[in-house]
């Protein structure tokens, strides 16, 4: 398979779009088709201080260096969830962020940003590691992922905010959103359905912007990325992944995908479409918000939000507090 | 494996409902099932003629033996669309039809109806096989299918207005509604997700009341129903199905439903319940029909509709007529 840009042998074929790529094309290529995507969605502009939400997968320190090299103003914000699962899996998360960000800096090749990376270790800010929170509610029935989704959006929503950046970004791939969407399409789950998109605006006071700028790239796309440009980055899972149903889904996905090239990308973009055309408007339900009494943060219940709830009678220094990065 | 009901040796194990059942309780259980969805989806009454579109294969032909042994006045009729495919493909299906008839008469234990067989030949009435019409039109690109799904609705719904049927009845079982659903979701395309029911209503003059009595059973329940109750019906697929949409659309899902038992059965019903509650009603958009000019079946064209427009330049002797059957 040779290179469709200058016939070289090519380190990539992507079906979908029956383009095949060097390696040097290929490093071209992603960021040209993100910054695609950033116009096209209207996700931020380069006036914007932009938070990425990184993992030390590559998906997220993918993001962070196409986002650097395409010239934004993007810092990055690690969160420690203290999961150990046999392989110290988020000491070393965190290690690959460091360094990612090290190898940026000692490269001096940004010339426009000089980014900095904002920890988060729940642990001590808390004073409980995620499975242990986990261990002792019942959210998530004795898996700790719900948990551990809580506790992120309610950080990450907070460090954007003490900032000051105007737009929270993550690194989710096609994959990741077409799994979600087989999910919620088997479940016929119309308010997820309606809230399932590429860019969620700010439209409550005290909610950050977020957007996935590689939501239309295939999961291979940024594992290449990644290793093309030579991001060293965790290849493990997080423990706790597995036997999800997003795997499931993502296994059904890819049979169908080496069937039928593109049927991924297609259904994701026809479900954008048909929900542009107010597909699923008739059941908005408008949810009203106010803030959370100790933290401030836009909630549904009344008096605390679920994030605070979680932590009662434990030790809260850092609940309501304003941001220690 | 034990009968719940009965502790003999089951024939049929259905994870999904958690229910092994052995032959004579599999046979008591099908009809009381078929009758549970007749009357809570306002199928049809006692009183009303049924037509049953049979097509020799298992589905059909079990449909027609439970809804005779539960006293309905079903009739059925066989369309020969002139399929050969090197199995004689269509004569194959007549006579497993005519069998069947045959051996319901000479049981005679359907004391309240006695059956009739229409049989509609598309080539004897219209002058071409299916085969031959498909290849000389652009419609389907190559495959006889769409041809043929059009000839069938046209014929299904002449022979029940002429022969004072009030609702016409298919074989259509779950994982049939259930690919096609998986087909529709996949392109998001509304029009035909408002269409997709297991009743739809004659709400325009001319048109048929059409429903699918088994479309809660997976196709594994009506095989084994066909089997245990001793129905010859024809093995083989319709020979231009082969490397169909919706044969790799029951893989996929049948690959899921091992994992996930009852997961094919809950995404329809999940779908049913969404579409009653409006999810997708925004897109409804009204369609004008008139009736042919040539054939009085109602049309979305001005002028004549698709099938009369078909055979135009063609031997049109059955075209319009009166039901010959």
């Amino acid at each position: 398979m040779k290179c469709r840009k200058c016939g070289h042998e090519a380190v990539i074929n992507m079906r979908q779009h029956k383009l095949a790529l060097c390696g040097e094309h290929f490093l071209e290529w992603v960021p040209e088709q993100t910054q695609r995507f950033i116009e096209k969605y209207g996700m931020f502009t380069p006036d914007e201080r932009i938070l990425v939400a990184v993992s030390g997968g590559k998906d997220s320190l993918s993001l962070w260096d196409v986002l650097l090299r395409l010239g934004y103003k993007a810092d990055g914000m690690y969160i420690g969830l203290g999961i150990d699962g046999g392989v110290d899996y988020s000491s070393q998360s965190h290690e690959m962020c460091e360094k990612f960000l090290a190898n940026i800096k000692s490269q001096n090749c940004i010339p426009t940003w000089q980014p900095t990376l904002h920890v988060v270790d729940v642990a001590q800010l808390y004073g409980e590691t995620i499975p242990d929170v986990a261990a002792r509610t019942t959210r998530g029935r004795g898996k700790p992922c719900s948990v551990c989704g809580l506790v992120k959006r309610h950080v990450m929503n907070r460090v954007a905010r003490d900032g000051g950046y105007g737009v929270l970004v993550t690194g989710h791939n096609l994959d990741d959103e077409v799994a979600v969407l087989l999910g919620n399409t088997l479940t016929w789950n119309a308010g997820y359905l309606l809230r399932q998109a590429p860019v969620l605006p700010a439209d409550k006071p005290g909610l950050a912007r977020k957007v996935k700028p590689f939501f239309r790239f295939y999961e291979r796309e940024t594992a290449a990325y990644a290793l093309v440009r030579g991001i060293e980055y965790i290849y493990d899972e997080c423990p706790f992944a597995e036997g999800s149903t997003s795997i499931a889904h993502k296994e059904i996905l890819n049979q169908m995908e080496k069937d039928s090239p593109g049927v991924k990308l297609r259904f994701y973009l026809d479900f954008l479409r048909a929900r542009e055309q107010g597909l699923f408007a008739q059941q908005a339900a408008h949810v009203e918000l106010s803030a959370c009494d100790k933290c401030g943060q836009p909630t549904s219940a009344p008096g605390l939000c679920a994030f605070c709830r979680l932590w009662e009678g434990k030790k809260t220094d850092g609940v309501g507090q304003a941001s220690q990065v």
